[in-house]
Order: C-alpha cells, then structure tokens, then sequence
C-alpha cells in the first residue's frame, strides 16, 4: 500500500527530515510512504528538473493514494506543484487525501497579501479579480476533489504555531487513507 | 474535438466576453471550446461551488484536451484551479497544452512579493523557503508535464502590455492542439 507524500516540504531547510518523520507515520498505520526527496537526482545536471519530474511521476504513478499538503505557500493559496500532483492522482483515479494547516476561508487568507473589496455584489482583489467567497479554505476544484476523490480537507481546529513542522493534520490524513485502503495494523 | 479551456479568466470582470472570444478562436481551428462559464449553476444555491466543481469536471471528462492558462495569478505562479486541472487532464491521459503571458523566470517572479537571497547554495524567500532556480516560469511539475503529455508551455517573447485580454500565446496553443488533434480546418 503505497502512498505518495505531496507538498511544499520539499522547500523546507529541513525537507529530508521531515520526509523522513512522514514516512515513519505512515509505517506506523501500515503504509508505505513515498517521498520525492527519496528519488535519486543529480542536481548539478542541466536535466535536474526534468529528472525531479520524472522520479515524481513514477512515484506517483506507483502510488495508490495521495496526502497533499495544502498549506499556503508563499501566497494565499496552496503550493502549484502539490496542487498539480493531487490533479494527476484524482484524474488517474487514485485515493485523494489532503491536510491544511491554516483553517482561513480563502478570502481571509487573501486580504493578508492584498486589499480586499466588494463591487457589484462579488470580492474582488486590488487588481478586480474576483475573489472566491464560498467559505472554502481554498480554490473549490481542490476542495471538493477531496470530497469525491477521498475524503475532505483536514484541517486543524487553530493553526499550529509551527504549520509546516506540525504533523497532527497529516497523521489524521495517514489514519483516513489507511482505513480506506484497509491498511490498519 | 472538444478542448477544455482552463484558466483565472473565469475571475476578470469580463469574464464571459473572454469566454467567448475563446471559444471563437478555437471554432476557427475546428476545435469545439469548454468553458467553465458555460455551465449552469444556481449561484445563490448553498451548493454552488460543489455545482460549480462537478460541471467543470464533467467538461473535462467530455473534451480530449487541455488549453491551460498559467499566467501568474495572485502571487508569482499560476491559479490553483487551473493547476488542479492541469494535473487531472494529464492524470486522465488526455493532451495537456498551456501558455502563460509572463515571460519571466520563476526567481524574477518571487522577487516581486518577497525577498530571495542565497543561502547555503539555493534561493530562499523571506520565510527560509526554497525558491526553485532552474530558469523555468514556474513550478517544474507543470512546465515538464506539459512537454511530456502535449506540447511545451507557450510564451511572448515578451510580456503583452494587457496579460489578461491578449489572446496571441492562447492560439498559439488553439493551433497546436489543431494540429495534434488532427482537426486543422
């Protein structure tokens, strides 16, 4: 039962560590937790990004499942590169989890980077783009992929002091796939 | 030949009259355009993002391609949204095709809205975030997906002086696609 661990951890100082606190939660619910950092890449090579591509493609096509984090990265939203692997996995018909570890409605966690205003009855952002306003905690098509494909967005009841080293949203993640995919040890 | 069309119009204040203008463009190069706009939803509803949600997947699961607008978005890369769809078109094995109207490089990006400076040998943002440095416009999953499930993202040589209205690098992707798809007119 393997499952492929998606998120902006990869960019923390501490991205192997992590990874490797991940994996073992995983172990412990019976799992097999596939991290990209685990892949083998010689990054002095002008094709360093193509073979970071590819090691996650093939992680992810080895995967049954997905935990993505969806935590904000660097703007009011989740991190392209996670949202685009949970994508990938709910399109070739894989178990959808996910983890956030800010419980902001997104049009809160928008008016933190830019001013935020009504006109004509819709929010829109200083530059008039339409603000989503459905009290999700992010773009819909992520969230309610997670309601079909899985199950829903866990988040914390506060946001940790520490979102991107607190695991108890991701562990709740691990307990729902293993249930799902009957891994329970 | 349906091609599903993908994109932050749908939050310009014009956003149906993009729609259209979009739709035409493909109708030109005997493609049939899917635009999310097209659907029908009760916006007053308190089901309306989940109505929202299952249309746009539904025009996907209908079309045989992807154009995707990657134009950044609210922060230095592209919409979640159109990132999740990106990702679910590729996972469905369907042709993925996008373009993006900012030229620059990822790192010129973030420079926008953070500080990037180096640090033990890699860009890190104000947060101690890795900022990816490998000369690509955006994250590399969906940069590399797109060389490998359709065509190469498409780019200005340089930024248009409108980056939401200029249609010139979406033909681009309308043609390629034509020509992919074998539905030259």
């Amino acid at each position: 039962m393997k499952i492929y661990l998606a998120g902006p951890d990869v960019f923390l100082p501490d991205a192997v560590e992590i990874g490797r606190r991940k994996v073992a939660i995983c172990d412990r619910h019976g799992l097999i937790g596939l991290y990209p950092l685990d892949n083998t890449v010689d990054l002095a090579s002008p094709d360093a990004s193509r073979q970071i591509f590819h090691g996650n493609e093939a992680m992810m096509d080895d995967a049954c499942a997905i935990i993505a984090n969806l935590t904000p990265f660097r703007g009011p939203g989740a991190d392209a590169g996670t949202v685009y692997e949970l994508g990938y996995m709910a399109g070739s018909g894989k178990l959808c989890f996910g983890y956030c570890n800010d419980p902001a409605v997104y049009a809160e966690r928008t008016r933190r980077f830019t001013s935020v205003s009504e006109q004509d009855g819709r929010l829109v952002d200083a530059d008039g783009l339409t603000v989503e306003d459905f009290g999700l905690p992010d773009n819909l098509m992520m969230i309610h992929a997670l309601d079909l494909h899985g199950s829903p967005l866990v988040l914390p009841r506060e946001r940790p002091a520490d979102v991107w080293h607190d695991l108890s949203a991701f562990e709740e993640c691990v307990k729902l796939a293993a249930q799902q995919l009957g891994a329970e040890s």
